[in-house]
């Protein structure tokens, strides 16, 4: 999983939107940070932190996790296509003559393709979909039939643009310890991700691993 | 693929809104189809038409169709849960007799679970994938790393509620020939449930198969 | 004021919902009140409630109310436009003949276009405003132009389309003491709008009187 | 009117999004403008634009405006508060001199509060209406309750976040001869605003004066 932050907009866009509520004087080298965790992260005025807008570029995760990723509808997102890119898999080499699945040895190319769960029944079954996915690109099977028997463990890739608030919504569920366990460890990545002076918008969301 | 309208907005509902907007007198038993049509299909002012609110229920498609639906988000899903429903799979009799892949015989179990293709390569993939994961339930792995071998084909079910405006978008784009198979044929599905009375809103979104 | 539900989904239609989820069986006959509450209106499953819809018809409020109401963006609005309809007041009888100000008299007649605010100064001086919107009508000033000397106590009317989960927003928001005192009293309005059945959904989400 | 863009995201960054997509390689030195055209801008993929987000301070407009530009729900707004920042008209020096309602005299200091509308009837009302404003205040009536006799026409400031797909929504209706006057300035002030290497996205949207 890789996680990288492609831009995002400056604390100091939220103080002055802020300030433009009580047409207070603003002054963009002192952010008033204190009233921005009062005013906007106490939820008393959530919609004063929507101006704060950040974009991700999240990679290598699998369609397992983006299926619960989708259901996040207030962001935008560029997902990689398995109708387009499935084609990829056809000249792999090697993927076919991985028979034992020996994790050390079948996981190096294998990677490139799918997410581990670390239970290796789970892994070889994967792997064994991955063989029989490049068979039928090699027999020439349209993708969109093919894509029928990928494993949700398949990676793919996106670019998402989400705003402080819908992101709030998305690390206090996802961070969660009900959470399954690939989205929790993206909810972690993320907040890695955002720059420390916007780290206090986010703290009280995240669920802790203790 | 069965879908069942549960709940709709009539549509006299949109002709009163649309009187509104100019403090028209509304009569209810003689709807306006021809005003509708003008003001709101014509794209002229399509938020009169966001009071129309369709509600389904869409049984037995894939998950690989749930990932293109849960990118129209101007909808609200509730979607039946691999991680909370995989278990269905373990006490199920009969799949793992199936291993000469006769779709004839095998596919009267395996189609509880799975969306055909109709390429048989592809399905017995899925069947394949299917038997894995019945066996890894068995082993009492947990579904939260079961579900990453699941094949896109596994069926699932979801409540879809979307209003008249959105649903518009949907139908247009995914009715058309460029659009993923089973997914156009969910639209086709959609548009014959919708009352009658309602259809002239759609007509013109839905493209033909001639 | 004056506030009619004109259509709402039934909360069986929520209990569905739920059952889905869980691909548990569901009885129609028996809704199952404590599981939507447990469920959907503690907060752990909010989208659960999006299922639920109303339309309602608003009359009788200020445009100072529709400014608040309309930063409400989860929902569907069809207003009443003061460029398509400002020519009402053209020919109404007795308002210029108003010129005491007497509440008693006056407001008889200007009571059909103006919110009044209980402070005689406020209203007289929406009513000398509404005096002088006539005479420029009179003198076929442009809608487009004499809006802009329109008092924001002007009555409008509107249909809104509203899911329960935004609703639930709307008055948790609005019924607060530190709402203005119009649209308190419209969340008050709406929420005795509200199916008897469906209360509880709101029920705590109400900032009491007391 | 003065529209100020503060922030705005890149539109490599929308390149980007595009490419993933399609797992293509993406050279941020060189954007493909003729693409991101074709698949974004007509509109085979509208939500690719959704990457690209505008943030403005839009100042010196009407509350009339603000009506008609808070229905543009797909955006996040800051507006000064008319609740909170009444009291900024109290004190107010020479208002209440303005009897003669000369224009050149009086706009000077009542331009501070109110958009003229170049016809002297409107903006006339709208001066007296502003001096009973500032009488009430005097007489320490409750904002809450002055608001009511406000004239639509009263100056309001907002920073505005919206993103490029609902910005050509908003232009394409905004810009038309059949928009309301201020917000066609609005429009086309925005327009201007916009860099130069984004116009390409508008360009279509908007609608001549010829």
């Amino acid at each position: 999983m890789n996680v990288e932050l492609l831009h995002y907009t400056p604390i100091t866009n939220c103080d002055r939107a802020i300030s433009k509520c009580w047409n207070k004087p603003y002054d963009p080298d002192n952010v008033n940070y204190d009233k921005i965790d009062r005013i906007a992260n106490k939820f008393k005025h959530e919609s004063t932190i929507e101006h704060i807008v950040y974009q991700f570029d999240i990679d290598g995760v699998s369609r397992a996790l983006l299926q619960e990723q989708a259901r996040h509808r207030m962001a935008s997102y560029s997902v990689k296509s398995s109708r387009y890119t499935l084609g990829e898999l056809k000249n792999e080499h090697g993927l076919s003559a991985i028979f034992d699945y020996d994790m050390d040895g079948a996981w190096g190319i294998a990677s490139k393709y799918l997410i581990p769960t670390g239970n290796i029944d789970v892994d070889n079954a994967s792997i064994s979909a991955l063989q029989r996915l490049q068979a039928l690109l090699q027999q020439n099977v349209a993708n969109d039939l093919v894509k029928y028997c990928m494993p949700e463990s398949y990676k793919t890739s996106y670019v998402m643009t989400i705003n402080a608030r819908s992101l709030k919504n998305f690390l206090s569920l996802r961070s969660s310890k009900s959470a399954l366990w690939e989205i929790r460890d993206l909810a972690n990545a993320i907040y890695q991700t955002i720059p420390t002076e916007h780290k206090f918008l986010f703290s009280d969301s995240m669920k802790g691993d203790s």
